[in-house]
């Protein structure tokens, strides 16, 4: 009999400079079948055992913390996205296949939305093994939410190029794209850009265009705007360059 | 000093046959704060009552269900779409201008997303009220977790047309949009045409398309299935006309 593939979420404060008790925003099942799990597969090791650690705190680990077994998955993945499709992830489910419960944990949020995962879910259905999403938060439809755009019409994008030219080109893009078809364009930004990436939005998008922010979602601070970029720019609202944000444009 | 809009999160098992405890999908934050509440926007109010019994039997109620104030959001946002922007659901929300917390729910997961309740995102905003949207389950993003389908870019299209020469164009577009560009397709459909949708997928899309259906999400019977349309042929996987699925197609 094989084991299940779980996908776990991670709380949304990695990194973060204040931390949110994992009962705010986890499921008592989610940390129930967390916590009964030996088996991992993860972004970062160090990061997992921080979480599990937490966990630990909520629910007794099934076995100490020491002897949990976490695989890594390669930094290739990380770097290159995970959605390439030419990555086999099957050695990393052998634990599965031999009977055991497996894990697959990214440093926050959803495994395998917007971060690493998608590879080993495949693999999972390849091998014939159940998979099992877990309840968590999830900042991208947190953020859609509040956000007041469409949500019967929605896409995410991931990252928008760095470089200034490239970046209002995108943006502009994207902007088109929600005007004609009604379809919200979310996206994200590495939080040391953040204040660069709202002044480009306020220079570059029009008038009228509907542009929300969600910053530190789940965290006491949390943070959500929405409005015209006109108005955006009377009100006096800003970003800090350290909390991670999710960006929406639509009409 | 005005109050707070809640987003809250409902179960999935809404017109479900089997329930899941809401301890499965429901972070204590959420609950905790659900139960406090005492004014509500909802889609149904038959439907919120029934879902904060279930909260009350967690956490005890600030008042009883008889004493809740529930607002229904007009029949026209439910069938139109909440997303054309022209519903000023400002109304609704005079008990936050009166300094009350005042919870936005629908009739499963979180309200806004595939569901009503943009316009009152919107009108909070309007408002200058915080907007705070609370952890829960997503039948979008579980299904995408568990699809294994890429992450990092993907859009919800919500309902694809219900007549099949429509429908079969529409799916030949979504899977074209899939291939070309990466971004992972999802849509819903009204749960009784489930094997008709599975039916025409099968007919409709190319060999080597990933097709991916997540069924009953959160329950114990869930089911998530991933694999090429040319794989699902000759696995007998199979959807029932009862439960709600979630469709995505990529590459």
């Amino acid at each position: 009999m094989s084991g299940t593939l779980y996908l776990v979420p991670a709380p949304l404060d990695y990194g973060c400079t204040s931390m949110s008790p994992l009962a705010q925003s986890m499921p008592e099942g989610t940390l129930k079948v967390a916590s009964n799990l030996q088996h991992w597969v993860c972004e970062n090791a160090k990061s997992t055992r921080a979480y599990l650690k937490r966990v630990g705190e909520n629910h007794p680990l099934c076995v100490p913390l020491q002897s949990m077994q976490l695989q890594e998955l390669p930094r290739e993945v990380h770097k290159k996205g995970d959605h390439l499709g030419d990555f086999d992830a099957r050695h990393l489910l052998k634990p599965a296949m031999d009977g055991f419960d497996v894990g697959l944990v990214s440093e926050a949020g959803m495994p395998a939305v917007a971060d690493p995962g998608s590879s080993v879910v495949r693999a999972a259905h390849d091998l014939g093994l159940r998979v099992v999403p877990l309840v968590g938060p999830v900042s991208l439809l947190l953020a859609l939410a509040a956000s007041g755009l469409n949500g019967q019409n929605f896409a995410f994008v991931g990252y928008v190029p760095s470089g200034p030219d490239e970046r209002a080109k995108r943006l502009r893009e994207l902007e088109s794209l929600a005007l004609k078809t009604g379809q919200t364009q979310l996206f994200i930004e590495t939080p040391y850009r953040n204040t660069a990436m709202l002044q480009t939005l306020l220079q570059t998008l029009q008038h009228n265009t509907r542009l929300a922010t969600a910053s530190g979602l789940t965290l006491d601070s949390a943070q959500c705007h929405s409005d015209t970029t006109k108005h955006w720019k009377s009100k006096a609202w800003a970003l800090d360059n350290a909390t991670p944000t999710v960006f929406a444009i639509g009409r």
